[in-house]
This record gives structure tokens, sequence and C-alpha cells, in this order.
């Protein structure tokens, strides 16, 4: 069976061997080549079951049980050689595989083999962005993607960073924002302030903009929720109300989330509107496009979804959600150059020094809240170049596609699922109907019933392994699941076997 | 020549096709293993390039320069796999080789191929940490990992979290405990608080923690720089004199930094006067022991340096300095339990639901203000399973055993350098005396001759590619170098080499 450990077998010279006996000695170099080449055999086979219909996506067991499973210990002397390598193996033997074709369950899915071998060479060049002193060629690379995507946005110049995570990037704005418009918050805080400071965000935006209000200091409850229609796009009109209502109580609005694909529906808020909502009070627009923000690379799907994103001051877009490069790649951009250092500068001399031989516009570490930061631009870098931008916009049109097929076969199979709405991103919204349901007209106490099933069906997926598709409530309805293609992986067949699966698995509920 | 992009050929078949042809598809798993492995020989080279003292550090060209020597370009149509191999050579070709034993530059070095293996799992596995459900093991791994640690700084409860960095760790402690100590500031910001906040740290602490103070909200003014000695470390007089003083003008004190370890000099604040400092006067205490917290596992370096750490309300921890994880592995630990998630909540039940079939407890997601969050143990879990806690405490003692073999050295020279202070850590501030110098009484104008001179030593290195050591100036003196031995590959030819090679460098300045 793959990923059994006892199947990876060093020489008995080796496997005797501990960490300490090969490392980081050149001369022991053939040993520490085959322990290395070991690991890469686990990996493969790793990458093989994942892309193999006939393996489980996961093999589930409780907490309490895994523990039971697995030697998590951490020894006083070193294990061996040939220990490591079975630990390996029995890490991702119950690992879930995300790249797996059946798995439908988060943003982030996919197992994209080119992003993946940048980031094993990441984690060899093991260096930090802060320099060019120490990271040139990543310094640049980073320099030549951003500014694509800039290009692609609608900007001509401006700046941008790569951060740790959509909320970081969220983090970055809402801090630049309050910098632009009050410098002399910086220093002296909210005295530099011509009062409380209000911000605007759509009740389905994600909570890391609430979470801004929080860490940034204005309180969560100076984060106005402005309320959404049906398909879960902010609602123009309610912004500018409210907006007008803060300002009357003597509040200071200042900063705008729209969000280009919400987590839970995939909606997108009209950009336009809210651009001249902003505009005429003088507010900053964020896009928190961290999910939608692949579809720019669309001609077909851009618009009217991402229609006048180029008039937001702020945006943040993650490459490891519907692009696909290995998680972690998210990244934040701004109109304006200058901002991000100004914003972010310490002047830690000591660290960023002015008299270095070569040009340190190039260094990147007094532009971030991090200091050292990890190097999250060579495995997009490497995808970029392996697929071309026109295989970016191929890849999307595809899960499109991919996500047009499931509604056709949802609505075809009306009596067995429920469509909530029509998609306008790769989330799709559906209940499944149990046997005892169908027929039964559609109203609050049916859609009370079919949320009710919705965790159950779950944990008989993780159960038998076979499927991963996630489920939640939202401030209209009770639980229902909501798919995700977001795997270059996936095909027709598996749609049909996602939704397949789903009946086998709650017919009788 | 290694790393030479010619050596890595494909096959003829698989060298001209591309990505789109063989991924994910299992029907073509020859050829996606001939690309893999054709990859991994690339960092085996670059591997064996980093052991090999023969081999230069860096290749240094200037940044305008550099563009010409690659092609970062992003074409419209994918390059072949061909190419992409090429593209990771001519990468690694031009990287700075930041665990070569002659790399002093940095507090974060070496390349200790144990984690470096984990860290390709990782990329393999390529999960997130927000929930048990699609990353199980690691995060009973994070558990294990974050205990233990907690136990080495002498707690037996509390909560911890890995973070992307130990900036983002410091910004954790001071939200943790603005929250703990004005639970009502979350929601109502600052009509919540009795007066202006007021931090402490001293004025040899890392930059992140005045960064706190800006992001957070207070202002960069409301974080009061303490003095230090003339070792770095902070005065507790000061401290204390300085808290009295802003609450006598109504400020409202509420936490204090002290630094083991600290960014240039390597200073340990004194740990328990300040926390009967914080005890007296009811204020949150945070060690940012990012860099010294390693001489934990050192029964032999451990005192003085860290006594009382246990007296902390949070430590901040980096395995990725002293420890040599990869890049990048930061912790934060919290004396108290529960504050994590109290603080960081955003309740977005649509993410986090409560009525999963497992023990929901194991999720961390709501304890971050990250949400998506890199799978930064696993590195660090194999490796302390192949070190065991013995093998890194022998690598602590190792460390601070050729320190004092590099501080012997030096004073044995004492023409050719001039020791700054005895150090507490593996940092090593010391001025080279050129000729020209040498006899010449040691004075201020002597030190601002010596200093002017560090920058042009540090241009030499780089462009022979033969070193990296890195200087700064600081509040006290002007330029001065500071070496760093953090890598398990330095012994004590290196050291010696990189007093030889500055001298060979510098003689004639």
């Amino acid at each position: 069976m793959s990923l059994n450990p006892r199947n990876y077998k060093l020489s008995d010279r080796t496997a005797r061997m501990t960490a300490h006996d090969i490392l980081p000695y050149v001369d022991a170099m053939p040993e520490t080549r085959e322990f290395l080449l070991k690991i890469i055999d686990v990996l493969l086979d790793f990458v093989r079951t994942t892309n193999d219909r006939n393996e489980k996506v996961l093999e589930f067991h409780h907490p309490e049980d895994m523990k039971k499973l697995l030697d998590l210990d951490l020894p006083h002397r070193g294990v061996t050689l040939q220990q490591l390598v079975e630990d390996c193996a029995t890490t991702l033997k119950y690992q879930v595989k995300t790249g797996h074709p059946h798995f439908f369950n988060q943003l982030s899915t996919g197992l994209d083999l080119v992003s993946m071998a940048g980031e094993w060479l990441t984690a060899t060049a093991n260096t930090n962005m802060f320099t060019y002193e120490i990271a040139p060629v990543f310094i640049l690379m980073e320099n030549v993607v951003l500014t694509k995507m800039r290009e692609i946005i609608g900007w001509t110049s401006g700046d941008s960073i790569l951060a740790p995570g959509g909320s970081i990037s969220n983090l970055y704005a809402f801090l630049a924002a309050r910098h632009k418009m009050f410098p002399g918050y910086k220093e002296r805080g909210t005295k530099a302030l011509p009062g409380e400071l209000v911000m605007f965000t759509s009740d389905q935006s994600h909570y890391s903009i609430k979470s801004c209000a929080s860490v940034g200091g204005l309180g969560t409850d100076n984060c106005v929720m402005v309320p959404s229609d049906e398909h879960g796009r902010m609602i123009p009109r309610e912004l500018e109300r409210l907006i007008v209502e803060r300002k009357q109580k003597g509040y200071v609005p200042f900063f705008v989330n729209a969000t280009a694909g919400t987590t839970v529906l995939g909606a997108f808020d009209p950009i336009i509107e809210i651009a001249d909502i902003c505009k005429k009070y003088g507010l900053w627009l964020h896009v928190d496009a961290a999910w939608g923000g692949g579809l720019m690379l669309s001609k077909k799907y851009r618009h009217p979804r991402l229609t006048g994103i180029e008039r937001a001051d702020s945006v943040t877009w993650n490459p490891h959600k519907l692009m696909g490069a290995i998680f972690q790649c998210s990244t934040i951009h701004f109109k304006e150059d200058g901002l991000l250092i100004s914003c972010n500068q310490m002047s830690a001399e000591y660290l960023f020094m002015t008299d270095k031989q070569y040009d340190i516009s190039y260094d990147t570490g007094d532009k971030v809240i991090q200091c050292g930061r990890h190097n999250d631009i060579f495995k997009l870098w490497l995808q970029w170049r392996a697929k071309g931008t026109e295989g970016f916009e191929r890849q999307q049109d595809r899960l499109m596609d991919l996500v047009q097929y499931q509604v056709r076969r949802i609505k075809e199979q009306s009596n067995l699922f429920h469509l909530i709405m029509e998609p306008e991103c790769v989330n799709v919204s559906f209940w499944y109907i149990p046997k005892r349901l169908r027929g039964v007209p559609h109203d609050a106490s049916k859609e009370k019933e079919l949320g009710k099933i919705c965790p159950i069906i779950k944990s008989r997926m993780m159960q038998k392994g076979s499927l991963m598709v996630g489920y939640q409530p939202d401030d209209r309805r009770p639980n229902f699941f909501r798919s995700i293609i977001s795997s270059a992986a996936v095909t027709e067949k598996d749609v049909d076997f996602m939704l397949d699966e789903i009946h086998r698995l709650g017919d009788d509920l």
C-alpha cells in the first residue's frame, strides 16, 4: 500500500545513521543524497495518490484516536534517518489530500506541481526577503510579478508587497489608508485624528476586515456592516446611507472595503457604484479580491464582476486561491507609490543601512510590518513561466466552465438538489434533498431540515474518506453546502462524482 | 561548473513538453517524475556547493546588471519543462548561499537539511493550518511542539501559536496584553480606555515593538524607549522612572517588552528586575526572545541570560534563528490559556462551525489574525525528531563555544581587531584596524575612521564573493562589524577564515 512507512527502506548503513552523522558535511554526501531522495520518493508517492481517483481523499480519525496512531514524541536523543523517512510517510498517510480531484472543501485546493517544485527550491534557498543583499534574484522577481499584477489591475505605477495571507494584506490596506488620510496618526495616535474613525464593509465580507478595526485600535463597533442583497452583494445606497448617518453623529468615515468574491457565496460587490460613493465622500476604497482576483486574468469573466477595480486605492489578490499557487501566496497592491514605506518604516538604521554599495530602493524590509519575510514569490514566478498568462486565463475559464456544468447538473436533478443561487464565482451553494423531503414544498421549515443533514453528510463523507465539500449557515439560511472548484485537476466526471456521492451518502437522511 | 543551467538536461521528449502536458494527470507520471527529479538534482547541487568552502558565498551583481543576466519575463505562452529546470538552476546560481560556512551576515543562517526536507514535505502537503479538518497531523504536531516549548520556558499550561515572523509574534503579545487589561477595547476602541496607553521597551529592542504602537493605534510617541547600559541591556531603574513619570502625566502604562538577545549586540535585558517592576505597577511583561530564546535549551548558557523568563506573560521565540529551522518559523507563547481566542476571535461562524463532528478545540483559525496560516510546524517537528532535545542543546553550546573561540582570536590579534564588548550571545561586535591606523590610540576620531572602512570591506567581500559579515552603526558608535555564528556548519577554521579574509580585504584601507 502506498505511503506505508515500511515501503521506504534506506540502505542498512544509512538507515542507522542520525542527522548528526550526515549533516551538513560534504564528505557524507552519498548518505545525505540517499536520505533526501528517499524523502522525495515519499513525496512523489503522495503526489501520485493525490491524483489517483481510486485513493481516498482522507483517512479520518478523531484527534484522540489519531494521537494513538502517531508517534509525535519529541525525543531526548535524535531518531535514525530511517525513522525520519518513516515519519514523513506516516504524516502524509494521514494528511488530507487537498489536491485530490474530489476535494471541493476550501478556497485553496489543488496541487500545482510546478509551483510545488518552486516551493522546494524556496526551502533550499532558505533566505529572507528583507534585502536585495541576501535575496537578489527573488527581490527582482517580486518586482516583475507585482508590476505585472498591477498592470492587470489596470495601473501603470504604484507599489505592492507579498504578505502572509489575505488577512494581513487587508491589514496593510487599512494601515496605509489611515496613514495617508491622517499622517500624524503614526506618531501621535488618536490625538492626531479629527474624531472617531469608522470603516465600512459588507455583512458578507471576510472577517479580517472587522479584525482590522480590532487590531488597529478602532474597536469592532467602528467597523460598520453594510447590508447586502440576496446575492450577497453590498447595497450601495445602504453604504451611502450609513456613511451619512455616521458623519451626522460626528464620526469620521475613512475606509470602505468592497469584496470581489465573498467567502461563502462568491459574490462581487458593485465596485463602480461604491467607487463613486468613495469619491463623493473622500474615502479610501479597498477591494478585497483575495478570492475573486484571479478572474481579472479572464477576458470572459472579468466583466462585469471586477469592472472598475482600477479605481480602487488598494487591492488584495491571493494567487494561492484561484491561480493555484502553493499556499501561501498573497499580494496587496497600492495605486500610490511610497505609501508602504512611509506608513511602515520604523527607520531601523541598524538593519537597513543607507550606505550600502547597491541601490537600496530594492530593499523591502522597511516597507513591511514583518521584518523577516518568507519568500512567497518564487513558486508563483515559476508557475507563471510554466503556464504563461494565457495558461492562467485558460485555467480561470476552465474552472468557471466546470461550475456552469455543475449548475446544469444540479438543475437537471432538481428532485435531489436545490440550487440556492446562480453563482458568480466558483462557489456553488446548494442543498441536498434526501428521500423523505423530495416533493415537499420548499419553505423555511424544509430549509431547516435540509440544513440539519449537512453536518451528517459531511461527517459520513469524512468517515468514508471519499469526498470533501464544505457547508455553513449564513444570516439568511441554515446550513447549506458550498462546493469550490479551484483545482486544475477537477473534471466533469469529478463534478458528477461529487453530486452522486452526496446522494449516496444522504439519501436515507 | 555547478549550477550551470546547461548541465541539467531532460530527455528530448520531456524537455519539449510544457506544464500543461504533464500536470496534474497521473497517466503522464513518468515525465512528471523525471521533471521533478531533475529539479531535485539542481537543489542537491545547491546543497553541495553551499557546503563547499571552495565555492563562493555569492556572485554579486548590482540590480541593473543582474536584470541583464536573468530572463525574468512572464511570457504570454508557457515555457518548456527544460526551460523551467534551467530557470531553477539560474536562480540558485545567483542566490546568496545563506547556509555557506562563510556566511555570518544574518541572525538566520545555515541550511539544516532535515528541516529543509520537512519544508519540501510541507509544500507537497500544501494545506492550511486553520482547522483540524484539513491539517489533522500538523495540528497535533503544533500542540506537541508548542507544549514542549512552554515547558522549556517554565510553564505547565498556557497557549501558543506559530506566526509569520517575530514581528507578528510581538504584535500578538501586544494585542493580547491590551485585550486582557482592557477587554472592552476590542469592541469599543479607545472609548473603553481609562486614558492614553503607553508601552515601554529598551532603545536596543527590535523595531517591531515600536511598530506595534503604530499598527495598534497608540502612535509611536507612546512607545517609550528606555535607555540601555553600555552592554545594551535595559536599565531597570530608568524603566521605573519612566513608568512613574508617564503615570504622573496621566498616561496609562500597560506593557513592557524585555529583549532576550538584542538584534545588534545580542544583549539580554535583566528579566527578574523588570518582572519585579511589572508586578509592582501591574503591567504586562512580554519577553522578546525571538533571537536569544534558543539558549533556553542550554543548561550552560540559559542562566543568567534568561533567568526569570517564566515570570513573563508572553514570550516570542523563533526556532528559525538559533535553532536553525528553515525560515520561517516563529512562535508566541502565553502563560494564560484562552487569551488568543478571546482576543482575536471574530466569530466567523461560516468558517469555524461549531456543529462539526470532531472536537473543534483543535481548530486554530479563530485564534489568529491571519485566517489562512502556513504550515510552519512540520520542518521544526522533524528537525526536533532528528536532533532530539539534547542535540539542540549541544548545538547551542557549540555555537557559543565557537563565539568564545572567535573572541579569543580577536584578542590574540589586538593589533588587527578591536573587540567592542564581551558577547552574551553569538553576535560579536568588532572593528577591523587597517595598517595606517594600527598603533594609533583608540578614541572617537579613530572610531570614526574605523567606521568608514566597514562599508568598503563589506563591498569588497561581496564583490569577491568570499564572505558575508554585516555591519551597522548604533547610537553609541559609528559603523562596526557584527558577525553571527548561528549555523551548524561553521567550524573554528571558518572563524579564522572570517578574520583573515577581513584582514586581506581591509589591510590597505
